[in-house]
């Protein structure tokens, strides 16, 4: 882009909004209505000119913000300026509906542009006949990275790396290695370190491009290298792979294959989407709601995704109500139990849950590890105590109170101490039990210890109510 | 670092863990156990020896998961060796108990090596004597830098960007520019784009090193600008800037001030730890514990960020109760509603936290704005209804084999559509309307949401029996 067709900076300059209910990171509300209009009056001329200054990620959850039909009379009107960008941008739970739509000739011009990585996460969850669709449209060596990328497992580094790479040989100088890059006809568009490899292709160091600007033409690379350089294993996990970035401030790192032979590059930016997506699933996995939710799926994707989670949640509340059918009788003779019993459930099911978030995010952030473990055990386990006899006192006051019975207020306080207690160690243990199994403590931890504090809680109350009142 | 220096890259690649008890992102656990061994041997040399080869962040990670008596041992034998790299990656939590056993020579040495940024996060939280001790160590041009930033809000753009910014004229050519890279003493350890100033140093676009180094010396930096260019405001939140950066792929964007005029830039590492900071907080949040809180807290800290959570509980949990008490005629006359009620409002309160969750990372990653809000909403209150019907079916025939009674399966049954209802058109309008009054929606959303559940759940399931049984 050219100063002449560059936008005056001060439109587009990131800033606090002005008006609260704008934000200034998304399109302006008027031109979003004006946008609605288009789509409405199904002029496609007005939709072009609208769209033509948005960036490809904004006109992406435009998309994404429509609803169905909307979305079928925009991608009508729109289809053909669909490009490669714009397509790598969009969720995937709606990539489906757009592809479906979008011509053929649009498609294969749009791929064509497309980087290799973005083009893997485009096919790898397409079937045989589109994805061999896509591949013929694109030229040999694109093709041939997609297929080496698509070999390695899904999700991991070998997936999320492009495969083009600027390298040099470290006996290089400065000079040399400028010279090269301004003869080659081929750069990727975004990088930020030349790969130092041996003749084996294997890497040995990598030199920064500001490092590179500001040496001599006749410093040799080898000694300009950096000391962050770290490469990746194409099997490594993408998670893994974003939480090195993050914790070495990496800004690029190397990935080779299993013989330490260099096969791509992780950039930054494409770590850092997919720390975002793992807390997405996090945060949405310990609510029980679908990882792959969006907000723009429909009643019935949406409902399908929640389901399960209610299912289990409604056979564990079924598990502790027959506890409370244990204790019937004693429920007819003493009616305040029936009343008080929810509150040292739901004290223990809000203890538990604090735990465990601070167990899944210990483990997601690798804070919490075989090091420290017995020690965040004991630590929760003497705060569950703490807690409960914080509670404990006040419930105890509370129910002598309510209830003019100094024995009723005992009791309720010994099962908060017990509940509270039971809460924080359940809390710690289960996400670690979980982890230890392989499977991921934010999905199904809060089911195992919110069942666990109801039937505790209903137990410990209602029990000891018996024994020691009636 | 020579190339004699880097150890061989095979020993530090990013890799599958092959023990699944071991964790590569981590050091050892022999290691870690020989460093254990070394401070409980109070033997410094050893120390020295085993944290030599150790990236920073490991370090500063090691040190926050040592209890504070073991914390204390580690910094009388390693204090010496604290440099700024350290200290900028040790948590704000514990950075007080690190400073404060430092010896002042330490501290004075530390500061100097830092960037502006991390100094700024470093002495943001300090009293003045303190503050005006560190600032005095540091040379003229650091310290304005800092004062600048400091001047700027907490959590905005000015208190995250560095002032360090290479910059050259739009008219210079891509050899003036490397000339003069080659020529300057002081250039900052990173950077990524060249940015462009007119003569009032307002930014006008930025050219990508490696556009730079692949261009022929001929060439105006003018002509080969980035379409990604996007200056931040100053007083833009920090939480913004992240977003902004993973949404347009930015890997560097210039600051600007209330005029317009260059004052430093913020880089994606930065940007990316920012959005792992926020995204950490919504998590511990939406579990209604502190957000600062940490696995190193001691247990009274830790208790005492758990009670406000735990204390709000109580208040809506004893309300919920006081709602049984005004049915507890019909308890007595038909036990089986003390066994059934908690069901009923414990899938309201797993229903209503699975809505608000989809709507408070909705808002965080704004993708549920002004314009979809009535779309989302009427999604969510029909989802609510359909599962409503899904688990009233099924509790009322569960209620029909257990208890024999139809109408009270009816009953049941009733109140389950109720309250999946309710839950969900409160879990997504409380959050909508705490983000309205400008409060964080992540903090207090659980509590509305649940007090809700509770109370629907309770009143519709015993107020309707009492009505249709008794």
């Amino acid at each position: 882009m050219t100063d002449e067709e560059r936008p005056d900076p001060r439109d587009q300059t990131i800033d606090r909004p002005s008006d609260p209910d704008e934000d200034d990171f998304l399109p302006r509300r008027e031109l979003l209505e004006q946008i609605d209009d288009a789509i409405d009056a199904e002029d496609g001329e007005r939709l072009n000119t609208l769209l033509e200054p948005m960036h490809a990620a904004d006109i992406a959850d435009l998309i994404e913000r429509l609803d169905t039909g909307e979305r079928r009379t925009f991608l009508r009107l729109y289809s053909g300026e669909i490009d490669g960008e714009i397509l790598s941008e969009i969720d995937e739970g709606i990539r489906d509906e757009v592809l479906e739509q979008l011509p053929r000739h649009v498609l294969t011009e749009a791929v064509r542009e497309m980087d290799s990585d973005d083009l893997v996460d485009l096919i790898e969850d397409m079937d045989e006949p589109e994805r061999a669709e896509i591949l013929a449209a694109l030229d040999d060596s694109d093709r041939a990275a997609v297929q080496q990328s698509l070999a390695y497992p899904e999700y991991s580094a070998g997936r999320l790396m492009q495969s083009e790479v600027v390298t040099a040989p470290a006996h290089w100088t400065v000079g040399e290695t400028i010279d090269f890059l301004r003869a080659e006809e081929w750069l990727p568009e975004q990088f930020y370190h030349i790969i130092l490899v041996d003749p084996r292709r294997h890497p040995v160091g990598y030199v920064a491009l500001g490092r590179l600007l500001s040496s001599p033409r006749g410093t040799p690379l080898g000694q300009i290298t950096e000391a962050s350089f770290r490469p990746v294993s194409a099997y490594a996990e993408e998670g893994d792979v974003a939480y090195a970035f993050n914790q070495y401030h990496l800004i690029s790192a190397p990935v080779v294959d299993a013989d330490d032979r260099l096969v791509g590059v992780i950039t930054i930016d494409d770590a850092m989407a997919v720390m975002d997506e793992e807390h997405q699933e996090d945060i949405l996995r310990l609510a029980g709601v679908g990882d792959e939710s969006s907000l723009s799926d429909t009643v019935w994707k949406t409902s399908r995704q929640r389901v399960p989670w209610l299912a289990t949640n409604i056979v564990t509340a079924l598990f502790a109500a027959s506890v409370i059918a244990q204790f019937e009788g004693a429920i007819v003779r003493l009616v305040a139990l029936a009343v008080l019993m929810p509150i040292v459930a739901s004290m223990g099911g809000n203890a538990g849950t604090q735990t465990l978030t601070v167990a899944v995010r210990g483990l997601a952030t690798k804070s919490l590890t075989a090091s420290n473990t017995w020690r965040v055990v004991r630590r929760e386990a003497t705060v569950g105590l703490l807690n409960g006899l914080i509670f404990a006192t006040i419930m105890g006051l509370v129910t002598y109170a309510w209830f003019h019975d100094p024995l009723l207020g005992m009791v309720i306080a010994m099962a908060m101490i017990i509940n509270l207690f039971v809460a924080a160690v359940a809390g710690i243990l289960v996400p670690l039990a979980l982890e230890r199994l392989g499977a991921d403590p934010a999905l199904a931890s809060g089911t195992f210890v919110t069942t666990v504090t109801d039937v505790v809680g209903f137990f410990a109350f209602l029990g000891l109510a018996s024994t020691v009142l009636l």
